[in-house]
């Protein structure tokens, strides 16, 4: 079977991201498509000696004569910015390669033209990517939710806003003190005006919109609103009544017609979407048979963008399988071929521990149990000693994570000790972190 | 064009609910896939000559008789348990029909099975709506993440159980007490073993880290515990620790194997999925380009069930034109034909707002303007005043929603008193209700 072919242009966090993906990840890539993807070309706008690449990869300034290359399937466009990268779409679809980009402000402001086009050419271009990084929101919108009526949905959709509000909220900072943060950490460029000033959250609203409701891209007709005028008084009151002030996109279909809009917005303490915070996105679509559903996750980086550029790479992979052989684009299972990697024994499984023990009120108890738990090498992460109990005193340990069998071992050394009345209670404890 | 002909097998909450929302959202769903989807047949394994169904729709018990017709081409079976849906599903394969179910019972004893046999006969079983209902979890991890490599996931995926510990933790009650009401709400089955038992997640579990995973369904070796022992105690003094109790499904890649595990679970109180509450469901997937994403919403009722149905539905319909016609099969903005909707100004828009006012410490000016807001028709939903700053007394008022033209007016009108100083603060609120 032939591979899939592409070539990327743009080398810089999003198209390094690609590439460093595609190669890192190339075994599990190969078993759910069945197919090998091979980057036949890297473009950069300016020659790039020092690059260090394969020498299967052809390295190219010309990304104009890269598109128009026989072994390309596929055009990944993450150089960013309207041109030329516009021109070079255009010249890739005329050539009838599939596009797949992550160029937000080019699809807003250009991509009736070049949807346009793409049919004309009956290729796609895909474009994941373009909003909130590696959340597969797009999909979600255009399949997922493909059987509702959308009513209205409401973005956090730009990380850098949304780690300044946080920033106020939690530690009552003044927003241009935190602004220069985000600068030093990388997080808001050097010029801020896209990201505060709401233009990129603009960009994403505009495509969203775009899907949920089929309407074509109007993106001079979101009223943006940034959020550079919020002070940390506001941002106090409103938590005193019980709101948290978000920078939203908000996208909603009404009778008069439909709201594009982008601004700070106070929302209530005990939405989920409250709570998202720091430099990550979230989307919350309300529909009318599903209700409200929320979408979670990193909005950009070199990792989240390219997991949603490659996984537009996968999908016209399998579209071209889907054209060559017929056969079923997807593999029920998600693999092309199940592995039959063993599945662990309870015996064999790692958690922490939430352990509870009733003990009679007496000395040497507590260094009874800590030793058990320390010749078994379980870790202690808190203890806590509870109010009397029926004659006896509830004492709760957390513990590091352990193998089970170890635990197994530890408790009925535990339940062995004349001190300890009861039953222990033992319930499992994750801290959920990467 | 030749519609796509549907045969719905099971008309209890989720058949009823799929064949209601087929029906509401037909043009909304027509706009999508620019193809005509057709109920042919509805079967129900008893005799009901009360329906009151279309007569263009045949009506059937003989289930196995309709999956061999040939004016079905995709089936839909909702009718739930092992038996008859197997036998009915292996003839509708047989007979070369794609099959939609929401049977999570059947798929994870017996999905080997059945995928085989699908593959054998050239169709697919689609089955977004046996795991987390309306969630669209299945499509984000066959494909929204499939650039991925999956390090573990877990999910809130039985609502009755979360709903159980939401009210324990909030309210301080006991385990059986608030069983007995989620019996009585209709969240419970009268033999709730499946649920509180961990059964249920179970089975969801075992698809979830099949397609995770890439492994065969194993649904004998999830190590499966409930959520019965949970005692209020426990509740509470995880909380006091920093920590809530969920009844988690985790999946977990190790050097080792695959640990596949419902429990209840401590988890830190500041995660998001911590803060799922009621009988909502999510699941949180770690990968390895994306980091942590998370999906939330409803995990079973008519509505949401059936939207996983029908966007299943809808998928093997884009399959089938492409197969036919050879187009794209995805929109590229969702829809087949885009609305020329008007997108409103922002004076049409209508939000509530969040106003604050530094007036000075005079009587009169709360009852000006009141006035003034009241006269606009604008309803007062809060109103706080706070401590003197700068001598001026800062008033925040939040408002009911209005149209913002009517809001501009009257804020004009405000910022002329004479006792308001510098200039009005608004921000827009949102309380994101349906």
């Amino acid at each position: 079977m032939k591979p899939v072919r592409l070539a990327i242009l743009g080398l810089g966090t999003v198209g390094g991201g690609a590439l460093k993906l595609l190669q890192e990840n190339a075994a599990e890539i190969r078993r759910r498509t069945g197919r090998e993807i091979q980057i036949t070309y890297v473009g950069t706008r300016r020659p790039r000696p020092d690059l260090d690449l394969d020498p299967s990869i052809k390295q190219s300034s010309d990304l104009l004569d890269i598109v128009r290359q026989p072994d390309v399937d596929v055009v990944v466009e993450v150089m960013g910015g309207i041109h030329p990268a516009y021109e070079i779409i255009m010249e890739a679809l005329k050539h009838g390669k599939q596009v797949v980009t992550a160029n937000k402000a080019l699809l807003a402001e250009h991509g009736n033209e070049l949807f346009k086009a793409a049919d004309e050419h009956s290729v796609q271009i895909a474009y994941e990517a373009a909003v909130a990084g590696g959340i597969p929101i797009i999909k979600v919108i255009r399949e997922g939710l493909a059987a509702n009526k959308i009513e209205w949905l409401a973005g956090i959709i730009n990380g850098t806003g949304n780690f300044i509000l946080t920033e106020m909220r939690e530690k009552g900072r003044a927003f241009a003190d935190v602004l220069k943060e985000a600068q030093e950490l990388g997080y808001a460029e050097a010029d801020p005006t896209f990201d505060v000033e709401g233009i990129d959250a603009a960009h994403k609203l505009t495509i969203l919109a775009s899907c949920a409701f089929g309407i074509p891209l109007q993106f001079d007709k979101v009223y943006t609103e940034g959020i550079s005028k919020i002070t940390a008084q506001d941002v106090g009151y409103a938590e005193a009544l019980g709101y948290r002030i978000k920078h939203l996109g908000i996208a909603r279909r009404s009778d008069k017609g439909i709201e594009l809009r982008v601004h700070p917005t106070l929302i209530p303490e005990e939405e989920l979407i409250a709570n998202v915070n720091g430099v990550k996105n979230a989307v919350l679509v309300q529909a009318n048979a599903v209700g409200p559903t929320l979408y979670y996750g990193a909005g950009a980086g070199a990792g989240p963008t390219a997991s949603a550029v490659v996984a537009d790479v996968i999908d016209i992979v399998r579209d071209i399988i889907y054209t060559e052989d017929g056969a079923g684009t997807i593999p029920q299972l998600a693999f092309e071929n199940l592995a039959d990697t063993p599945i662990l024994t309870s015996d064999e499984m790692t958690t922490g521990y939430y352990i509870r023990i009733n003990a009679e009120d007496q000395t040497g108890v507590l260094a009874n149990v800590t030793t058990i738990l320390s010749r078994a090498g379980i870790g202690i992460d808190a203890i806590m000693q509870q109010p009397r109990l029926k004659d006896l005193i509830p004492i709760v340990i957390l513990t590091d994570p352990v193998v089970e069998s170890k635990m197994n071992d530890a408790l009925s050394q535990i339940q062995a000790l004349a001190e300890i009345h009861g039953e222990i209670v033992r319930i499992r404890l994750e801290l959920l972190e990467n």
